[in-house]
């Protein structure tokens, strides 16, 4: 297969984490005869500093034209923490999830056995934990209109769903319910917000057409503490767009380390895989960022391909790694080992004679 | 002293609750020569039943001429549950906020020695957790205008915040940080919102005013992470009201046991007093809802009267039936003591001689 993919490394660690990605997407190439074409753009802070703008016109261009987009991170403190800055890096990857129409962000969170120790929660309450977050991505409060007044003493964002947007998502958080435990958890505030109301509204709907999948609505808040006291009762869940982002994170906290969990951002035409973790700043350049979550990002794009055995063979040399304990110090605390030479293992242990 | 308390029992087991609450408040008038006159008034869906409306005027007049309100819970599956309801019990406990200008909600999270493995993190993750969270109460998203489009299609929520709504609530978690460990985390979603980025501009000005503490400023998905992996880290939170409202749950999911903390609710004029929990409507008439959270808010509605010792001489008693495993099941599963008995235990060993 050839594919026309586009390398978005953005700030911090994205960079670092991303060039192992595309080694080990070489190693897909060499040892599955494929063909992928690589296109480097910037994003983010590293953008604005050239350009002023966080997503330029030509990564923009670049990613349109591509077959998939991987990304690695984004953010500064220099922006991050000025609260006189009037464009943020982040806005770089918001627009850049419009301008594709990635509408679902898709976030699984797995515990691997041999990494349940690294979890905060005691053995019992993260055991057996699979499961998926459908985050819509393009809608609600993120997106919506702003104002200040022209005094400055007053601010307003705005939070606007469709049941367009909603259904949308929707119908993909059911179909992956479908295939998995056949639990859907819609999450929102629907005691207290009018779009929540609207999603429950559409999402109950849609759920006839999915007799085989028992859907429960759940307040955001009581969510927030299920993710800690009973993660494995989830299978899919699905909510907005600032609930996800909060939810997902706490999901990978749970999980044990921030470094291993990969995501998916898909739209009908574009998809984008990143890893789940910020641009971690401080760690820039010190070679100690976790590459697993960005290698593993690499295998949902594989399976987005349909190249199933690929994405396995990644995979298999993740897992690999860990149990030889081939990992970054977040992961094993005594490890020398650093993200290159994490990158290079796993890169090397994929081959199709799994 | 004389105080005249509004008891609002409200919804599922906050009836069962509040009693043990006012058992504990009369043996502190007898114990310590004081009286308390006690005003008894619906709200929520008890309320809705009977007058249609979830805070009648009625109940509005008698908080009103209250000095403290005692209030249970809120909320039923009946309603929350239903997508067609337009009338929330919720509702009323928003409405009575606004009435009474009950601006700042705070949320202590101690964890007790005694009953730190209740929590479902490891030891190392929850031992010295002792922070408070300032949560914004009456503005944000939860009391901005609403909107549905005419044909139900579409929905939308504003979420708006003045300098003023900040700031007067800013003072009162600088004020506590400061008799404090001296550490103000203000929680936000900078990146994108318009009115977080209001909120970082007028926190960190008034950050001049109180020299001797340090403000950190923290995104609400990081900081959702950080309540998992380093609570302890802690000290003073502040946020704005639905993000306190996701924060302060999962910081008591975290605690152990959602059945232990209290809250309160302040504004210039008037003050209620409330368990953090909710209205746990499976277990409503069953005798097995912990008291503790009602009766240590009752130790937050002394403290608030600077009746120090009588506050204490409620926490002792409480700390004595944790000592005495006089439990209710949540907190030990083979505790055959009920919700009433609990009660009476603290109620009876509340005394002036600690
Ligand atoms: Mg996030
Ligand atoms: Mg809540």
């Amino acid at each position: 297969m050839y594919l026309n993919i586009a390398l978005l490394g953005g700030d911090g660690i994205g960079p670092e984490v991303l060039a192992q990605s595309v080694k080990c997407l070489q190693a897909v190439e060499h040892s599955f005869g494929h063909t992928f074409s690589f296109t480097k753009a910037d994003i983010g802070a590293v953008a604005m500093k050239k350009t002023g703008e966080p997503l330029p016109e030509k990564t923009l261009k670049i990613c349109k034209n591509s077959d998939a987009i991987l990304f690695g991170a984004i953010g500064t403190p220099e922006y991050d923490q000025n609260p006189t800055s009037k464009v943020w890096p982040e806005q770089g990857l918001f627009k850049l999830r419009k301008e594709l129409d990635l509408f679902a962000n898709i976030r699984p969170v797995k515990v691997f056995p041999a990494l349940a120790k690294l979890s905060p929660l005691n053995r019992g309450n993260i055991l057996d934990t699979d499961l998926v977050i459908y985050r819509e991505l393009t809608g609600g409060i993120y997106f919506g209109k702003k104002k200040v007044s022209k005094d400055g003493a007053k601010a307003l964002d705005t939070c606007e769903y469709s049941e367009k947007e909603i259904s949308r998502i929707a119908h993909l958080a059911f179909k992956a319910a479908k295939s998995r435990q056949k639990k859907l958890t819609l999450v929102d505030k629907a005691n207290v917000l009018e779009t929540s109301r609207l999603w429950r509204r559409v999402v109950t709907n849609i759920a006839s057409s999915y007799p085989e999948v028992t859907l429960n609505c759940m307040f955001m808040d009581h969510a927030a503490v299920e993710m800690i006291l009973h993660p494995n009762k989830f299978d899919v869940i699905l909510t907005d767009n600032m609930f996800g982002d909060i939810l997902s994170d706490q999901g990978s906290a749970i999980s044990g380390s921030i470094g291993l969990l990969p995501s998916s951002s898909v739209g009908l035409g574009h998809a984008m895989f990143e890893p789940i973790h910020g641009s971690y700043p401080q760690a820039k350049g010190k070679n100690i960022a976790n590459p697993v979550a960005s290698i593993l990002s690499v295998a949902m794009l594989l399976q987005h391909f349909d190249l199933i055995e690929e994405a396995n063979a990644v995979i298999s040399a993740v897992l690999k790694s860990f149990a030889k304990k081939i990992v970054t110090p977040d992961v094993l605390g005594s490890s020398k080992y650093g993200t290159d030479y994490v990158g290079d293992f796993i890169a090397n242990n994929i081959n199709d004679d799994n």
